[in-house]
């Protein structure tokens, strides 16, 4: 039987979505789970690769298991005893043999949050990117100019870290907002795709608009530059939220 | 200098509020971090005692140092990097000599949070008691009627967990409220001062309530009998919070 699936996980504990040989990752902890479950070996397969540290409130998949007799709703409630408490299965149906939960994305949304206060909030470790220097009015405003010049279908290879072997780097970004309430500023992103590390450094380079050190109006130069080093830092893996994926 | 301070803390791995020899506790961390900040010896008197586990919004405390030069609007800053992500200092003022954090305590405010689904949820682990077994809208009800009963000026021992030496067991329960919002179900009671694990004993009847273990009306009856046994389960801590304390 194939199910497709979606979860959601706390990042702090895990390297990643992706198996590595002795690391605890959501994939291994998920065949594992899986794989009791079903009393036999299944093939999980995700819609994205997430780095260490960050969450997920919805990550889909693809499951493959031969034989399977579990219904498709039963899944989350069988599979739950297994998994540890960072990490649930929360939604499955059957899905068809040639179902790809990787290319088959039409529309992925990011949610980053930062917390901008003097003092950190302990209830808020490892969920967000603590910033300790005050976001003023203008900056805050600054932040959202920037954002609209980056919505659209462009050459994002600027907001890329090395090490990613993808060759076509043009993505459209469809939404964009920077939103403010009291100490949370929650930036969300959508697009077709993402490059490696993409939304962290739109974030980073972001927080640099609001401290004045880039001007929003250089965002167009920076996107047709393809240059990494005009684009700002890469923010931290704590604030970032796989929120959305759309098919 | 004497200040009056308010502390936030996540107690998910701390045994308490109050110093115990070999374990780590929050006056203990506290400790600590003032000796480091103030570069001598300092002495810390909570608002109460909570239990390992047990979560603070807002907890109160003075905290004594002879000689001291920190001005209190500085204090939290001072202190904030000799002190660990799941504990913060976010308020200072100077306070007179005779000001006492736990008998000059007015009312105090607990919030205790259920999480009602099947499917646990990575982001609350810990921070939630979490019930799978649905609570239906008569439940709930239920829950709301039983409340009612349990405001005003009583002896409470029937809330109250044995290993307390305590001698006046009257307490006034000046507010109970039971919200459901999705999910989670929030409950708020303030009183002139709480028994031990009195919270979490009313939190524990009330869900015997919402089951149909007890009924809303036996609860003056209840209260009536001073009899441990006579009231519900004691509701885990993970879901406490100490919210608000008032002078």
């Amino acid at each position: 039987m194939n199910y497709f699936a979606k979860i959601k996980y706390l990042g702090t504990a895990f390297h990643g979505f992706q198996v590595q040989p002795g690391l605890r990752t959501v994939q291994g902890e998920l065949n594992a789970a899986l794989n009791q479950a079903f009393g036999k070996t299944c093939r999980v397969t995700g819609c994205s690769r997430t780095d260490a540290g960050v969450h997920a409130n919805e990550f889909c998949l693809r499951i493959d298991c031969d034989g399977a007799t579990i219904p498709a709703s039963k899944l989350p409630i069988a599979v739950a005893r297994f998994l540890p408490e960072d990490l649930c299965l929360f939604y499955a149906e059957e899905c068809d043999a040639d179902f790809h939960p990787r290319y088959d994305v039409k529309e992925k949304e990011y949610l980053y949050r930062i917390i901008n206060r003097p003092i950190y909030d302990p209830f808020e470790y490892g969920r967000a990117w603590f910033l300790s220097r005050p976001i003023k009015d203008d900056g805050f405003d600054r932040m959202n100019k920037a954002a609209e010049h980056l919505i659209g279908r462009y050459d994002f290879s600027a907001f890329m870290s090395e090490g990613s072997d993808v060759e076509d780097t043009v993505r459209s970004v469809t939404a964009l907002s920077v939103v403010r309430n009291g100490d949370l500023i929650e930036i969300r992103i959508s697009a077709d795709g993402f490059l490696y590390n993409m939304v962290r450094i739109i974030v980073g380079t972001l927080t640099e608009v609001a401290f004045g050190r880039i001007s929003p109006d250089d965002i167009p130069e920076i996107i047709a530059s393809c240059d990494r080093s005009r684009a700002g830092m890469t923010a931290p893996a704590e604030g970032l939220f796989l929120n959305k994926v759309s098919y």
